[in-house]
């Protein structure tokens, strides 16, 4: 039998939780210790029969893991963790925020080529799947346009900000994609389109006891950034409610390119689509990251130290199947 | 400014066609001739400025041309002329004989390995894109069902076998995803689908004057592999409605893939979906091979010899972004 990879998460919020249920649905991983800065005697038995320890203890375990999937958050967690680990792991991060990934990967890298480590950044669907799609499509459509609609689902930053406005209590936004501009992209046609015309933002909200509703969604309609300009949905619920059907943490959205090819005056529209529809975005995400464990993995073992990203790992190195198997069965 | 690419092309039919276009909508590569069993003279003028050469002549541009696209069939040209020309160039081609495709890897890659060269083989949409999408969704969603819908399309070999009916003059068949089917995968069941309930094959028929359409309607709808046990629709048109409705060459699919992730109990759908809508099947084709013909070169210069498909490609190398850029701008 083969030696099973073995994985370390370091976080244990909605992502790490999503990255070891998918870790164990992996035949050829094998979750060896969950880290957290929480006391871990308060989380034993949450996850099968897995051992937690404390963050600070993650460097005892660097010869029997051979990769850490880091579920921190991207704002203050991961700039820091991932250049820290990086120097005694091989590993995984889903840092996503757009602008700062630059910073970030070159942080990673020379922290991982130093110490001859592999660490793939920024994965998980956006950045991640929708961003390979983006620019595989970009290369074979050059001429065209690219669509990303998120959604339907909950976006975290919009339900925080509802959550912010003076008489909430709770609330949760949903962003939607406009089915009108979604079906006229998909005929081939290039419209310009801004975010707001787009997206529809749905926000079911729980208001404080003798609150004034008007007030509360007119603040919210005109929040800027966040709602003003868009179509602002705001339907006031029960505590109750809120909690019986809203909880989830559904999520997807679409990458389309409607490209042209063929001779001037006598093109082609052609186009390309993704989308993914996620009853839960973390465990979804935390999926992706535990194929691209595999892969980290696999480059290391060959000698393909630094940072990563998804535009760089070759796609076969995160399947359980061997290249043979994948040209025999999937090509 | 930096050296275009130099491209050679094979073959001069709808793929070959495509071809030439796709090279020519990309500034960094360079159509530097075609190759054809034809009379090159007969030929001329019909692909811009470029030159058009008889096959055999193609050994000559061993020190112009960096890559070779092969647009000949898989039937008899590409097991010849895939390990022929990889001998001396670095190829791309669309073999896609789904079957033997273990066995013309072998024998590209014996011919590539030997003198250095890079071949990249079976690419296009399906074989390519869509595998590369079965293949990356299987490794994300280990626990789930994958599911590959055709069309709405022409099937050139299901025309074919329209055509060789006695009392046929000519005809053509669209196969057309069950959208029923499509809709109920696309919600998260796992239904077990055979061809025959993802699709319905539309057939539009010309008959020669005289012949009994009854029996040819029956001839095709009993015809054993192609059609039969298909819901099959025939439709007897003129040959001027033949011509001027149904002479475009539109394809595409769906590629979906409806997983599970959580705890046992507590589960999750998540559907991945990949889909193309093309009005022209063999230019989408052809600019798929110009992006991985990019990519055949990159791989050759930085010694990575012998035969690739599209899940040992780094994606990023198809891309004419340096990877600073997609980090930067796609990521």
């Amino acid at each position: 039998m083969k030696e099973k990879i073995g994985i370390g998460i370091v976080g244990f919020g909605n992502l790490g939780r999503g990255a070891a249920l998918a870790v164990q649905k992996c035949g050829d991983l094998e979750l060896k210790a969950i880290f957290t800065r929480r006391d871990p005697e308060a989380l034993a038995g949450q996850a099968g029969g897995v051992q937690f320890y404390h963050v600070d203890q993650a460097e005892d375990f660097a010869e029997t893991i051979d990769v850490l999937i880091l579920c921190g958050g991207s704002a203050t967690d991961l700039p820091a963790q991932s250049p820290f680990f990086a120097r005694r792991f091989n590993i995984v991060d889903s840092f996503d925020t757009h602008a700062k990934i630059p910073e970030h990967f070159d942080a990673v890298h020379r922290s991982a080529l130093e110490n001859r480590k592999t660490a793939a950044i920024s994965i998980g669907w956006d950045p991640g799947l929708f961003s390979l799609n983006r620019m595989i499509a970009e290369a074979i459509l050059p001429e065209g346009r690219e669509y990303t609609f998120w959604g339907p689902g909950v976006s975290q930053g919009h339900s925080e900000a509802i959550r912010r406005v003076p008489g909430v209590k709770g609330g949760v936004q949903y962003t939607i994609p406009v089915q009108g501009a979604l079906e006229k992209v998909r005929t081939g046609e290039t419209p310009l389109l801004t975010a707001a015309e787009k997206h529809i933002r749905e926000c079911y909200v729980v208001a404080e006891k003798g609150a004034d509703q008007e007030k509360i969604a007119a603040a919210i309609k005109s929040m800027p950034h966040y709602f003003a300009g868009y179509e602002t949905r705001v339907t006031f619920i029960s505590e109750e409610e809120l909690k019986a059907k809203h909880s989830g943490m559904p999520h997807g959205g679409f990458v389309i390119r409607s490209g042209r090819t063929g001779a001037p005056g006598a093109e082609h529209n052609q186009v390309m689509e993704f989308s993914l529809k996620l009853q839960s975005n973390p465990q979804f995400t935390a999926s992706v990251l535990a194929a691209y464990a595999r892969a980290v993995f696999r480059l290391n073992r060959e000698g393909h130290y630094g940072a990563k990203t998804i535009f760089d790992i070759p796609p076969a190195y995160i399947s359980m199947r061997s290249v043979e198997e994948l040209r025999r069965m999937l090509l």
